[in-house]
């Protein structure tokens, strides 16, 4: 079998972190071949994209902030998403293509097309099979940041709620890929729902 | 007088920082209004990016090194170099698009397309008004960079010359704006050249 390529998506605080590497482990006990990937991050370099991007002491502009996103994501795909979809494992990310979509996109007015421009070039034929969105009220995700900050949570309500509108959107654009779950307080719960998910998707290719 | 953008181009070891600077003082004499800027930097995440791109222990893939370059390139435009020109200073820049299109295009076989296009919309409308060539044998430039070297300096004696040829070509493609001067063993020789080619780049404007 040919790898497989899950993201998780979501706006601050939905327990994407907590739910994609809950899910790793899952798929680990499971599958076996499984890698886990944080964006941005996973190479040196795109480690070091991510601290600039996060500082909240940092004053960036949309544009150079997207291409910083991009930059991180060439990188990871090169050297860790694609190698391991060739190579047969199920690559877990935690966000992709559709956060900067979102973010950059809908959240700050950068032209769109732009960034599937760009994302042509640098994500190499590499597309999410499916997308884990996990929707939650702003104002409660938010909250589960009350105390550290970074450069992106720290923007204001209305702009976390165009991400939140912005992810919905996307997902029904492309319902096929990506999935709405609806989080609920027990995280457990959440896991179960992403669980019945995930395991119908792979059972697709059994 | 709208401001004027001049930048600085060349291989390494060509002298473009000495003379950048020495145009800088001269037109500082001359004009006033004049501000200094180098490629990639200038800004607070300009400079951070600028440190990836140059620290020789980072492996960098040729998409994501274009599109830090861009990346720092939206910054330094949108907080000093249109600023700057639309309060009517003169620019000097040491390096601009066109090492892009020749480090990462002609030298890494970045398609010269995609950098254009994301070029189009960073750029804001900014065009470098006259670019100064500075021209001379790869062999020659490296040799005063024997000792330290960062890591585009460190890329073999094929890359530099790919990266020298590819600026005699936006030469011959530009001879309007870009004028190509000889590197003389005597800096001063070529400020005298350099200085000349600005002065009746200036004429046109009085």
């Amino acid at each position: 079998m040919k790898g497989k390529f899950i993201t998780f998506e979501g706006s601050e605080g939905c327990g994407k972190s907590t739910q994609s590497k809950l899910l790793y482990e899952y798929l680990k006990r499971k599958v076996k071949r499984v890698v886990y990937v944080r964006e941005p991050g996973g190479t040196k370099v795109s480690e070091k994209i991510r601290r600039i991007l996060l500082d909240p002491k940092n004053t960036i502009n949309p544009l150079c902030e997207t291409l910083l996103y991009m930059a991180a994501r060439a990188e990871t795909v090169s050297q860790l998403v694609k190698p391991a979809i060739l190579k047969g494992y199920i690559v877990i990310c935690d966000r992709f293509l559709d956060s900067t979509v979102v973010y950059q996109g809908f959240g700050l007015g950068v032209d769109i097309g732009f960034i599937y421009n760009i994302a042509r070039s640098i994500t190499a034929g590499i597309k999410p099979d499916l997308t884990i969105l996990l929707d939650l009220p702003v104002a409660k995700g938010l909250r589960h940041r009350r105390f550290i900050k970074d450069r992106i949570e720290k923007r204001s309500l209305s702009y976390h709620q165009r991400v939140r509108k912005g992810y919905l959107r996307l997902a029904r654009q492309e319902p096929e890929r990506i999935k709405v779950i609806k989080v609920k307080q027990d995280k457990y719960k959440t896991q179960k729902e992403i669980k019945l998910v995930v395991d119908r998707f792979l059972e697709k290719y059994r």
